[in-house]
Formats: structure tokens, C-alpha cells, sequence
């Protein structure tokens, strides 16, 4: 291992003087990622500014057994972006071009750090979609998005990011690039190494370029609320939806815990007497769209809802949606230190999951408030806390271990969107069994030998 | 290696003397699947009947050094359950049950020996879509299946096997039972085995069941034809459908040497004036299929299609949908042996790609006609031959192999849904690079270090 000023001067000679930052606020800025709790500083922060650079910093990190962890926006929830082992953080947003848009192979080709929403804005323009949309759309990178094979709130309908990538250009470990499927849905040449980089989380390789499918970009959409006296009306609701045939593109809910901590946040005029609130909406035709919501509000009054309206224009249903949107925010203030976590049952069991994490709380006596996109079943269980409350911390932990065991013990996962890296990797082996987690390793060193990529994280 | 005598008495002893067989007519029934000109005798074809009979003929043939290639119907048309190295031919028939079908999940769970076309008329039955639709569902199974990433009619809308396949049940070559992703949609915790095993084609894993995501089913669907003067007018046509905003679930072509193949053969009606067919389908809700069906009428007319017409009812429907999956009989009736390859090139090149062929064709002095799926840019150039024609079959490989750098010169790929096997394996390199392709062989061995699956295909 190189001391911090030879490994700077190593680096300047690769990238220039000017992407190496070797400095303690770099090296505290890039210490964390968004998961609270997790912090190791690295020893520096490098910038490649091409492929060949980046290949150039695995070659040598490989020779030299310093460690590399890739970043984007940094706004990972898993720790999958902290230097737990310190080395390199290499951070990919210098790489931000859109090299394309094609409208008649209905794809984009673009550079890692380019952001979520800088494609879907330049997709837009262009009459086309770019589906999925994880809450931090703003800053997190489409690299970033690939690793963790990010969902959001449209994943219902449209699925989530591993559904959109079409190919990849990576750099493996020990400097080789790849360039994995291509600008096809069809083809079968290989192994799905496409995929196997999606949600590898930086572990197996550098993501340096990625093609990724495009929509039409749908008409009309539409948006409405329901308000029901429990979560387990809503969960039912959610469950007589799909069983009508009705695959809408967004079904999310808050429960009473998460109305009241937005409606204080963000004044909406949410109903603060209800057990919990179902947003829905759909996208398409606007008449396939108008008779989908409608039948929607209907199933919602029969399972027996407080209340069903639908947004009557745009900015009211921009305004619902940014009900949702801001949970984790309104919750965030509630207590300087939130815990938020990430667990996926089947969909028709999300009340009993509710209950089941309402019951670990009172017993680990925390304050745990629960949203997240009831369509795919997926539970965001938030908690708040104070940062020097080390017991309550401490009782955290234990609370959540016991939330993914409930999750797994209803065929459910520990998590959903959020990915695994060193948060999570604790859990991992009750999800998969020791096994199929020994594979894991084994597929990890056969494209890291020298395990120097994101160590610690999935596959160590 | 045991001698045959031996390796039968010992399967015997794992799954009972019924479920072996060592006859010669067994040996040579599973000498061969649907490829033409390879062929290689196993030692004796053993059938399972349970996950762990499974488990331990691997853990056996791992201990013994014997060779294992799984097999499900067929059907495989890249040679991929030839046993190449003889050994076991390890035949899934026998788990056939579907375990479940789930509407308010939209879910099955089947064996691996379900044929695609029961699985479907199951889901079908509860008001379901199972959307993958190989041209050979009614005999080939849902293992075989997910093992090849399998395509279809119905690819450009709903895309392919990996885009439904939620979780698997598999056994690794050493003998252990891993369970990958489950009953969700979203669930990132851990590589993403299940689509890596998606398309591995017998190499890493026996795949002994499969959760599948069903679909509500369509309520309505429509067809129509349009012939053009040349291929050019037709893959014009589909690009410009899609620049539209319209993606059709159906867009199938055949050359005007395929249309005249299948009229021969099943009197049809169809013009044999056209340069080409173009088949188009939708489905949905009534409105939107019949308003898109009418917009890709206006669409060819615009391009200059001599003839376009919807299919007034769902008879003329179905014959229309028949023309297509006919293609592959039509053609076989003209020469003994017939040749199916299956390139993939991004849509807009489609007629480019038709042409090369063509003139690859006539410089080998070959008969191939061309039919496929034009949304995918999926094309199934076919070459009919006289197997007695030693020097015609020499030449049908130059050309083939021509071919396949003809895709990848216009972007596209050797293999779209049929797979790798042992018949395109020696062209992986030229699609991959020899990188990628070592890196395959490292998976490989992750997997299976005694190198018994399915050895001299994918990752050998």
C-alpha cells in the first residue's frame, strides 16, 4: 500500500494533478455516502476524465492491492459507496456526456455520470421515456442507478432499472474493458453479463458507458388519492387492483405516521384522521388512462374508503405525488439522525408486514414510520432518532434485523432498491443461504482476483 | 469414466432402473436435438424425478468426472443439448407439474419439464398472459426455456424470457440447491443469479423450477398484412412505426422468398407479386388496438405498400399469425436439410442486413430465404440444402460465418433468441472479444471447477 502522497503523485500521473484530491475535505466529503452510521475515509479521491483512465487507476490499483470503490452521486442508502477498507474512491461524474438519443431504436447511449433526471429531461425533449425513476433522480448518476439496479415509483408498470439496460461498456478490475450486450433486446451471445453488472453494486467492474431502452413517451397520466381507516383496507384495495387486471404505473402509500409528518412539513391538506393514504396513477391514452383511474377509485370505495379523489389537473397531481416524494424529507425532520430502510414483501402482504414492523417498534420502543410503493410490495420502515442516543442506536439495529427476518419469513427480501453493500451484507447469508453466498464469492474473485473493487461489500 | 454398464447401474441407483436408459434407440433419440449435422452419442439418458435425484446424479457425475447435459424438449436449434463429450443426458420431463398460478401475485410456479404452451393455456385459463411465445411453445419447456433466454412473436412489446422470470430453484454441479430471487420484482439483495442463469444454457446450473411473472390477459388483440415491393419499403415501414410512438406487440416479416415457400405449402392466399410481408398484431383494450392498427395501415400506405389489410376476424387473424410459424416447415419441404440461423441487427437495419445475406448467398451459390421478427431486428436467414451435398454444406458455413460478421459490422449480434451451443461458439470471440470471452470461463468454473455441465458450449 502506497502512503497518501505517493499514491497521489501515482494518480496525477494518470489523470493530471488536477483530478487528484488528496486534501482532509475531500477526503471527509467522500468518507460517507447517504446511509447514516457508516463512515471510513479513503485515502484519495480520483477523477478519471475516460475509459482508458479509469482502466489505467484498476491496473494499477490491482498491482499495487489498493482498494477502489467507485462512486456516482454518492447518494447510495446501503453503504455501497463508503471506503470501509479506505484506497481510492473514484468518482465517475466527470464522465457526463449523453453520447445519444436514437428515436427510431428508442435508446440512449450515455456516459456513467450523467444523472437520472438530466436523461429523462433529454430523453423527454425528444417525445421519449426514460422509466425508471428512483427518488434521488436529481442527483444520483445512471452509473450509479445500473449498480444498484435502482427502482423508484413507476416500477409497477415499467419495471426497474435492469429492465432498461441494453448494453455496457466496464472495466474490470484488473484493467480488461468489456463491452457486455450492445443497442438489442435480442441477444443471446454469452452470458448475461449485462445484467450481472446490474446490481453488482462496484464489486465486479468500472461501468464506463451504458445503452439504455427508451419509451414512447406516454400521453396522458393521472393521478389520485384514497384514503382508508387502516393500512390493511389499503393493502386490500392494492391486492383487488391487480387481481381486476389493472396494472397501474404507480401505487404508493403512506401510513398515518407518514401523513402526519408531511402534512406538517409540506401543508398539503392530507387527511390526518386516516389509518393510511394510497396514491395512484397511470399513464397512456388519455381514455385508457381516464377508465383505469376511474375503475381504480371504484375498487378503492368498495373495499370501503374514507375518501377517493382524483386530481383534477396536473398541478394537483403533481402536488400528491410530491406528497410522497417528500416522506423521507418530513421525516427526516422529526429527528436529526433517520434510519431508513428498505424490505419487500409480496404485495398482498404489506399490511402484515406493517404490522409486524408497528409491533418490533413499540417493542424495541422506536419511532418507526413506514411508506413506499405498494404496488411492488416494497416498505420503506423509517426510523427516527437522536445521534447520541447510542442505546435507542443500538436498539435500531436490533429492531431492523428483526424487520428482514419478518420481510424473509413472508417470502419476501431484506431489500428491494436499496442493494446490499456493507449494511446490509450482515444479512445477506438468512436471505440466500450459505451457498448460494459462497457463489457469490466465487463469482466476485473471478473477475477481481486480487478483491480490490468496493472490498467488503457484496461478494467479500 | 464408468463404462456404460456401470453408469447405469449407478444412475439406477439413484433414481430407479425405470428412469435410466442405455438402449441404443434412447442413445441415439438423444444423440441429436433440432440443430442439423451435429450429433453425439450419450452413455445413457437418466430421468429425474425430484430436485435432490437431480442433485445427487451432479454430485455423482462431479465425483466421476462424467459429463451432464440437461435437456428439457429438444427443441434447441444451436446444438446446445448435444452431448458433445457423451456422458449423461439428464432429461427434465418428468417435473412437470405447474405448482402454482397465482392471480393476485401475478405469478407461476412450474417445473422445468412444462411445456411453454401448457404453462400459457394455464395461465390463460385464470385470465393471464404468460407473454414469451417461442415458435416452438408447444414443444419446447419452460426450462429449456429460461436456459436459452428464448424469444418470439411477441418479443418487440413484452420482451423476452429474462424480462419474466422471477426466481429459480437450481442445482449448482457440485450438488448444492440454491434458490435465486423469489416472488418480486424488486429484490436486489445479491447478484443477480437468476437472469445470469437465464440464457447460460445448461452450463452453470440445473434449473429444477421457475417462478414466472404472468401478465393480465390482453382483452382484445387485431392483425393485419402488408405487402411491399421490396424488404427496403418494409423495414422503412417499421422504422417509421416506431418513430411514431407505436410499439406494436407484433412485427414479423418473411421475403418474397419465404412468402412464396409458404404459399406452396399452405395455399394461403398470399401475393406472390410482394417483395415482402409484413405482419403486424396488437392487443390490449379494443379502442387502442384498433386505433393503432389503423395508424400502422397509414404508415405503410405512406411508404408505398402495394397492399395493406386488417384482418376482419380473428380466423383471418390466426391464418395470417400462421404464415409466420409456418415459415420455418414451408422451407424445410424445400431440401432435405435446412439450416436456421438467427442474427439480430438494430431494426432500421434490417433490409441492409437482408441484402448482405442475399448477396452472400449468391456468391456461394446457397438457397436462403429470410424471415423474422423486423420490430426485434431478429432475422432467421435459412438455407435449404442436400445433406448428400458435402461441398453445398462446406459452403453454407463460409457463408454463415459471413453472415455473423455482417451483424456485427452493422451493430447487431450472431445469435438474437436460439442461444450459443456448440454451433456458434467458435464465432463467440469475434461478438464478445477475447476478454470478455475469459471471462465467461472463469464464471464457468465458479460454477462448476469440475467443467461436468455441458462441456464444449457457453463458458468452455
Amino acid at each position: 500500500m502506497n502512503m497518501r502522497g505517493d499514491l497521489a503523485r501515482d494518480l496525477a500521473g494518470i489523470v493530471g494533478e488536477r483530478h487528484v484530491r488528496v486534501d482532509d475535505g475531500a477526503l471527509a466529503a467522500h468518507a460517507r455516502d447517504a446511509t447514516p452510521l457508516f463512515e471510513a475515509s479513503p485515502q484519495a479521491v480520483v477523477y478519471p476524465g475516460s475509459t482508458a483512465e479509469v482502466a489505467e487507476i484498476l491496473r494499477y490499483a490491482t498491482a499495487n492491492r489498493v482498494p477502489v470503490v467507485p462512486r456516482g452521486g454518492g447518494s447510495n442508502l446501503c453503504a455501497a459507496a463508503v471506503p470501509l477498507h479506505g484506497g481510492i474512491v473514484m468518482v465517475l461524474t466527470r464522465l457526463n456526456e449523453i453520447l445519444e438519443i436514437s428515436r427510431e431504436e428508442l435508446l440512449a447511449r450515455v456516459q456513467p455520470g450523467v444523472t437520472t433526471a438530466a436523461l429523462a429531461a433529454a430523453a423527454a425533449e425528444q417525445g421519449l421515456l426514460y422509466a425508471p425513476d428512483p427518488g434521488s433522480h436529481t442527483v444520483s448518476t445512471i452509473g450509479g442507478n445500473i449498480a444498484t439496479c435502482a427502482g423508484g415509483l413507476r416500477g409497477l408498470k415499467y419495471g426497474v432499472t435492469r429492465n432498461y439496460v441494453l448494453g455496457l461498456e466496464a472495466v474490470l478490475p484488473t484493467g480488461e474493458i468489456i463491452r457486455t450486450g450492445g443497442r438489442l433486446w435480442k441477444d443471446v451471445a454469452g452470458y448475461d453479463l449485462t445484467r450481472l453488472l446490474t446490481g453488482s453494486e462496484g464489486t465486479l467492474a468500472v461501468i464506463t458507458e451504458a445503452t439504455v431502452a427508451l419509451l414512447p413517451k406516454p400521453k396522458e397520466s393521472g393521478t389520485g388519492v384514497a384514503y382508508f381507516a387502516s393500512l390493511a383496507d389499503a393493502s386490500r384495495a392494492v391486492t383487488a387492483v391487480i387481481a381486476a387486471g389493472i396494472v397501474p404505473a404507480t401505487l404508493e402509500f403512506l401510513d398515518h405516521k407518514c401523513i402526519a409528518a408531511v402534512e406538517e412539513f409540506a401543508r398539503l391538506g392530507l387527511r390526518l384522521d386516516a389509518g393510511a393514504l394510497l396514491l395512484f396513477g397511470d399513464d397512456g391514452e388519455a381514455d385508457a388512462v381516464a377508465a383505469n383511474l376511474d375503475r381504480i377509485k371504484g375498487i378503492c370505495a368498495d373495499i370501503g374508503a374514507l375518501e377517493v379523489t382524483l386530481a383534477e389537473n396536473v398541478a394537483r397531481a403533481d402536488a400528491l405525488l410530491a406528497a410522497r416524494r417528500c416522506s423521507l424529507p418530513a421525516l427526516s425532520r422529526l429527528g436529526p439522525l433517520t434510519v431508513l430502510e428498505d424490505v419487500t414483501v409480496p404485495r398482498h402482504r404489506l399490511a402484515e408486514m406493517v404490522d409486524r414492523i408497528d409491533e418490533i417498534a413499540d417493542r424495541y420502543e422506536l419511532r418507526i414510520a413506514t411508506f413506499g410503493h405498494a404496488g411492488d410490495g416494497n416498505l420503506h420502515p423509517t426510523c427516527v432518532l437522536d445521534p447520541h442516543d447510542h442505546a435507542a442506536i443500538e436498539r435500531c439495529h436490533k429492531a431492523f434485523a428483526e424487520i428482514f427476518s419478518a420481510a424473509i419469513a413472508l417470502d419476501g427480501t431484506i431489500t428491494g432498491e436499496h442493494g446490499v453493500g456493507a449494511a446490509k451484507l450482515p444479512y445477506l447469508e438468512e436471505r440466500l443461504g450459505a451457498d448460494q453466498v459462497a457463489l457469490l464469492g466465487r463469482i466476485k474473485r473471478a473477475f477481481d482476483p486480487a478483491g480490490i473493487l468496493n472490498p467488503g461489500k457484496l461478494g467479500s
